[in-house]
């Protein structure tokens, strides 16, 4: 347990300042009151009364984390942040974490540094424990699209379980029953909840999981590509394929698309996120909805106005249903 | 022409504050210095020697300022800037503008009033004049993607009208005549450059620009297909098009399929840009290849770096032949 003289000797100052930003004295400096607040975050020093740093300190910013800056999902992110941040007169300090927990926990570090107090995070490296120490802290910082049992109150989440159950079913409904999944390399927690859809799904239709069916790929434009690949190599005979995002699923219905394999009438396809302008596809993607806008527009307000404003903060995907599932055809 | 006293003024300090600016004294806040630097811009105050205010003060971030936060451009944009950041282990302030002077300015005061001396502007609606005033002063504040003439060392920008040109060529070579074109609604100085391109390539070929043949069209996913509609409205013999952007082209080809018109069989396409993922398209779309993420780090380390460091400001447009332009047939 921590003491007030630990968070005085980290933060460079004296115990009567330290005294100071718990009380809010109006005398501090915020750059100081930073300092002080992330030797506490740090060290996990509890103020006796657990006293919560207050709200809207560190006024005219709303700070947000991303993962990365070159992706629609991230873009409409953005967007509903900012949206948000306009309402409230305020602008955004924008970082970015790149799946690695050492840069999220220095972007996090570098705005509160900032002197920024309402902060949305698109965390997917840092632990649990990390991410709980600095919401007890600080009322003002929320998780976007990860769910962080211990601060559900800070969290606005998608029940992703639920999105690639809802894709698969749909595929057995339409009488498929050798169906494929395309998978991510990176270990988050997205990861096992849509392959967890998928499999309970299955289960739920006497199917069981053939790992033979399941690609896993690095995100980006040639994952998909490549899962594609691999499944043709294989030769399975195969006729639906559920799809981790968007993009998995666009390339590989081209690749399919090259081996004479058209979607949907040889093979069905349902992606995840719906964040690409269906104005591209041919067919148009059936897939599962996951309202990223609406959910940063939930985190930011959670974060400015608090968790008394009420805000939803759990999120149910949707399927969408275009082109690109068929009736399976018996071979 | 403004004196110190007007900017001790308009500043809220002592002109003796004003002085130890101007002469770089170490003893001023960086607060101050900041207050002090936006009331010499806004009332086009110079020093005696015309001295410019330093790069590299205002320290640990970058200023970004762009359009909007939604769209590959601008991911690929920020994307660029981001890698310079990391690379001088800075971070990034992220404002936007909106096409709109009044939010452009707004931005761009908010990342000086935050000690901000490094800016990157994706500015299309504040005039030559205001950016030149601030450019004056701030030798680290840059334009990217706009040749605005008088600051030529401080933009990174694109023959925008070259690579219209190429496209409508690329056609013509191809036996087309009859060849539409789809441009914005928004007045910037890329709709004059890139209709300006097409008409030129026209012109050359001894074809004069039918005014029925040119639709303009709000940006957004709509946009493309509103075009597309009213072109073929119009019942023309168009039998190729040019776009002012790969969404306009993208939307564009799936409404003349969903009316028979298959691309590049009946009608060929040339989009702008490059910015879309190839992976999506049947066919793949021909397109001329704007280098926005290379732009975005030449304009960033311009910016950091300082005009000395010899970037490249001048980006060259190329064509990027793919599936969506065929040879035109007499009909």
């Amino acid at each position: 347990m921590s003491t007030i003289n630990d968070v005085a000797k980290a933060a460079g100052v004296s115990t009567a300042t330290v005294s100071r930003v718990i009380n809010r004295s109006p005398s501090v400096l915020p750059e100081t009151i930073a300092r002080v607040e992330q030797a506490m975050m740090q060290l996990g020093y509890q103020t006796k009364d657990n006293r919560r740093l207050s709200i809207n300190q560190g006024g005219d910013t709303i700070g947000l984390i991303l993962s990365n800056f070159n992706s629609p999902f991230f873009g409409l992110l953005t967007q509903g942040v900012e949206k948000v941040a306009r309402k409230y007169g305020r602008k955004l300090i924008v970082a970015s974490g790149q799946y690695d927990p050492e840069l999220e926990e220095e972007a996090l570090n570098y705005l509160l540094n900032k002197g920024c107090r309402n902060i949305v995070m698109h965390s997917k490296a840092m632990s649990d424990d990390q991410l709980i120490r600095v919401a007890s802290k600080l009322p003002g910082f929320v998780i976007v699209n990860r769910y962080v049992p211990g601060m559900e109150e800070q969290c606005v989440w998608l029940e992703n379980r639920k999105g690639t159950y809802l894709a698969t079913k749909h595929l057995l409904d339409h009488g498929h029953r050798n169906i494929a999944y395309i998978s991510c390399e990176l270990e988050i927690d997205d990861k096992a909840e849509r392959f967890f859809g998928y499999q309970k799904a299955l289960e739920e239709a006497g199917i069981s999981v053939n790992p033979d069916w399941v690609e896993e790929v690095p995100f980006g434009e040639h994952g998909g590509a490549l899962a594609a690949t691999n499944l043709l190599n294989k030769g399975l005979p195969v006729t639906a394929l559920v799809a981790y995002n968007d993009f998995f699923a666009a390339a590989a219905i081209q690749v399919f698309a090259d081996h004479g394999i058209s979607v949907p009438d040889r093979l069905s396809v349902v992606g995840f996120d719906d964040v690409l302008p269906q104005c591209y596809f041919t067919p148009r993607l059936t897939t599962v909805r996951s309202p990223i806008e609406s959910m940063a527009i939930h985190a930011a307000r959670l974060c400015v106005e608090g968790f008394e404003s009420g805000v939803s903060t759990r999120f149910q995907p949707l399927l969408v249903r275009r082109d690109s599932v068929a009736q399976a055809v018996s071979t």
